[in-house]
């Protein structure tokens, strides 16, 4: 019995000695000489095309051995996992002790949040109504190939679902890939619309500041072909709707622009290919300051230091009409064509704004970089200021660049979003381009904001709408109270009783009270001998009679009193 | 080069034979003789305390042992993956092509759908809602340890994720076991909650029919210890007025009592450790015929087939409270206490069902019994009827038991619940239990029921709700739209214009009738120059000029009409 164990484990340490050598064997052959990279790219441009064709057919013959050995280490992994559930991996022991949470970075809403994030939703959708939005829904997960490539850095935060065999699939991380997928498979080209859903993120959460891995999008795209800037600027507008519907306080739009962006990278000579390196970089200027920042350019991105201090020197820039004709001027900036366009598409996208009435709300800031790949035009962000006096909440807008790291209790970001032209055509068969701009609003950080403010108001929330409670004053009534629900439910009013068959007439009144139902109902053997029961205002504590055929339509005219 | 290449297939080679033995002699362990199965149950009565003892030390060795084996597994299994990742497999290639899809069994929803769907959920919650509902919500995985052990049969269902280091997270397969979760870890020990949420079940879709992957789910549940059966009859009650509500069509709500179930079981002569595979097989009622339920029992499940033809005699009756007397009067089941106090219960629930104008609605019918591992009381049922004349849809309820197979086109249930009050036990650390009733409502099932009948009626559904399009009637007014627009948005009226700066008037107008948007503005320089625009009722035709100040009020007055 213990050989045939110990025989099992000296098997699996065997096996483990067999994978290292594999692995061994993958290195060295790494380490051949003259052998391509997988890719294959960096060998074509350095000999002939003779020796390039036999190395690309050599490569063939490599990517195909190495599919192969891939397929023979799914099947291996498959037969251990089936192994291991054969030992009864899988199977959890009855009485099984184990921590009662929610996953990381997750949490449960209790009604009194509910009610509050219920609150902000709608308002949310109202705004977005009123510019016309439509609403669409998609699945929480898509094939894993539809995210990939779509994130850059960020990619390694994407959840993916465990091969129980079948399709290999991910949750959604946002909602401008799903809708960017939605239009290309359903072959739409224009749309206006919007979607209030959870996204995932495998991302170090911070819960008292909003930032969770499971949280609220929501999001509304203006999809079509159309003249420049008139549905990027009222993406602004919605943003500022948005935040000033929600009443969380004073808040600056943030705005620039990507080809500005690589135009300013290209007079301050960034190696293009770099570009989207030294962006992620100065999208870190909101939590971190310059010399941090310069430094990532230096030393990790390879960037030459005087290269670094020209960017530093534009990056913290920000202002207004007056802004953009300064830098229309520069000679540097000049030159080049992908600023001028960008800065051309600034001047438009200011005049806009200023017709919809946003001259105050919006600031043209060149560290605003956006961390996503897929931004082609446009891109903004809603930042709430600190109020003046309040402890810690939203985040200190010092000059830009100079801001210290955010603090506990800062908030920041709530809105973004910008202009993504190629995303679409990124899942186009012929590659059909389909021109979007859109903004996303964050909800969890807002939601936590009006929850701090709401728990130093010590408002009580009512958590539900009941109207009416129907209560017993003695023993013996609770089918005659049935009766009287039943009645007062097919009316359509909202009612409630105790559950107990002879509950406490002082408990009843008390759970009135306590849950700020405003009207009860008490019955006595008495009164309804007469057809008639008490209504009773719970606040005063007045009662009066009323006969049962009245009773729906007394309850409705004291409800609109 | 190749020599590497073919070096490393030989090893995996040789692994998968190291595999096969190790699965060897697994086996080989599984059939010595006197060797405890890993529960070490089968032992324990056939010998001597001394013995036992032995053995049981013997076989927590044998668990040690066999967790480190699956800790090695593991281990191998992540070596493995990672040199897979190593060898390139999760990179996907630039300009992949894959099939442009949503997940097996899962759909978006188009603004169309949504539209229906979210007027459908709002008449669910208003129901809710009058019976004193408060919301919750809950994260959309839970660790996976909640999830095992409370589904039965079922459990190979459920969504795990990939274990990307951290916790082992599965996808929520119904929101009951979420509930309980949260009320064992908040120790709540009263609520009356409700959750409209999306759930997981790696089922087998039927996407006409409306079972799908990723669905819907709208369950009101009541949790606390309260007086039998009021709780329970509400929930009936609420069954009929979301089905009422609805307007689906004809139905009944199936009603039964698992302890009956049991009981009746018992009388049959069901030995007691097969109670539950037998009901798993009476559940499949509905979509067999008792032919094959039957053989399942006998030839799958080992029942004695004199044993299995008393049960077909029970699962054959439904009927009222009479049925409920005569049960009561039959010798077999008068002798089990679970079957007598099944039937006292079923008697008080039709009562109250009664009291609560449901008695032409309920129908209660031995052959319910409901999959789901956790109920313990009352279970349910919503059953739409097949409407006369209608091709197809829903259910033919035939004779219990002699139903054909569940036809293309055919919905049946769309609502189901139960009392489970062990459930939240399993939670808490001290075993306190919670009793709890609920129901949940089949959205999915109602939704493709409303959308077959909306696609017949051929009615066009609006799917936004915009008021006003601001128009030009000539070239050159993009900004004067842009500021009449501000004005409208600004007074809370949805408002939408043509992105384009020079539109055509006629394309512009087109889009009001296709939309059904009820008013349009049309700008001129004529009228700008008088400070009026035209205001032009789009059904009609009819136009009239308003002065810009007094815009926003006449618009609201012509939607008031």
């Amino acid at each position: 019995m213990s050989d045939t164990r110990e025989q099992i484990l000296e098997q699996i340490k065997e096996q483990g000695e067999l994978v290292r050598q594999l692995k061994a064997s993958k290195e060295s052959k790494e380490k051949l000489p003259l052998a391509p990279s997988s890719e294959g790219r960096a060998m074509s441009t350095s000999v002939g095309q003779q020796l390039k064709a036999q190395q690309q057919q050599q490569l063939q013959e490599q990517q195909q051995q190495q599919q192969q050995q891939m397929h023979k280490i799914d099947e291996e992994v498959s037969r251990l996992l089936a192994l291991k559930a054969k030992l009864g991996g899988d199977a959890a022991p009855a009485n099984q002790k184990f921590t009662l949470k929610t996953p990381k970075g997750t949490r449960d809403y209790a009604p009194q949040q509910m009610t509050l994030r219920q609150g902000v939703l709608d308002k949310i959708v109202q705004v977005f109504k009123r510019h016309g939005g439509e609403a669409i829904d998609t699945p929480v997960f898509e094939l894993k190939e539809v995210l990939t490539g779509k994130y850059g850095e960020d990619s390694k935060l994407i959840y993916d679902l465990k091969d129980q065999g079948g399709e290999i699939l991910s949750m959604r991380y946002d909602l401008t890939v799903p809708l960017a997928r939605y239009l290309a498979m359903n072959k739409i080209s224009s749309i206006k619309r919007y979607h209030i859903a959870k996204v995932y993120r495998r991302d170090n959460p911070a819960m008292t500041r909003g930032r969770y891995r499971e949280f609220y999008q929501c999001d509304f795209d203006i999809a079509g072909t159309y003249d420049p800037m008139l549905a990027d600027a009222e993406c602004v507008k919605i943003v500022a709707e948005v935040l000033d519907t929600l009443d969380i306080g004073d808040y600056v739009i943030k705005l620039n622009h990507r080809q500005l962006l690589d135009g300013m990278f290209e007079a301050c000579g960034v190696p293009p290919n770099n570009f989207r390196a030294i962006c992620s970089a100065v999208d870190k200027l909101d939590k971190s300051p310059w010399a941090e920042v310069r430094k990532e350019m230096v030393e990790e991105k390879g960037l030459d230091g005087a290269t670094a201090d020209r960017i530093g020197e534009y990056v913290r820039l920000s202002g207004g009409a007056e802004l953009v004709e300064q830098l229309l001027a520069d000679p540097k900036l000049k030159a080049v064509p992908n600023a001028v366009k960008g800065l051309e598409g600034m001047q438009l996208l200011l005049k806009y704004c200023s017709l919809f009435g946003l001259e105050q709300r919006v600031s043209f800031d060149l560290s605003l970089a956006r961390g996503l790949d897929y931004y082609t035009g446009v891109i903004y962000e809603g930042v709430l200021k600190a109020e003046p006096g309040s402890t810690g909440s939203p985040v200190k807008t010092l000059q830009n660049g100079d801001q210290a790291p955010e603090q506990g209790g800062t908030v920041g970001s709530v809105a973004g979003g910008g202009r993504y032209d190629n995303l679409v055509g990124m899942f186009d068969p012929r590659g059909k381009a389909v021109p979007c701009v859109g903004v996303s609003i964050g909800v969890e950080r807002i939601f936590s904001v009006l929850e701090a403010k709401f728990a130093a108001s010590k408002v009580k929330l009512r958590t539900n709408d009941v109207e009416v409670y129907v209560a017993s004053a003695h023993k013996g009534l609770h089918e005659q109270r049935l009766r009287v629900l039943n009645q007062l439910w097919d009316a359509g009013i909202k009612a409630e009783h105790s559950y107990k068959v002879n509950p406490k007439l002082l408990v009843q009144l008390q759970h009135c009270e306590e849950h700020q139902i405003p009207l009860a109902i008490v019955l006595g053997d008495a009164e309804l001998a007469q057809g008639i029961v008490k209504l009773r205002e719970v606040r005063t504590r007045q009662e009066s009679n009323v006969t049962l055929a009245e009773l729906p339509a007394e309850i409705r005219r004291r409800l609109q009193e």
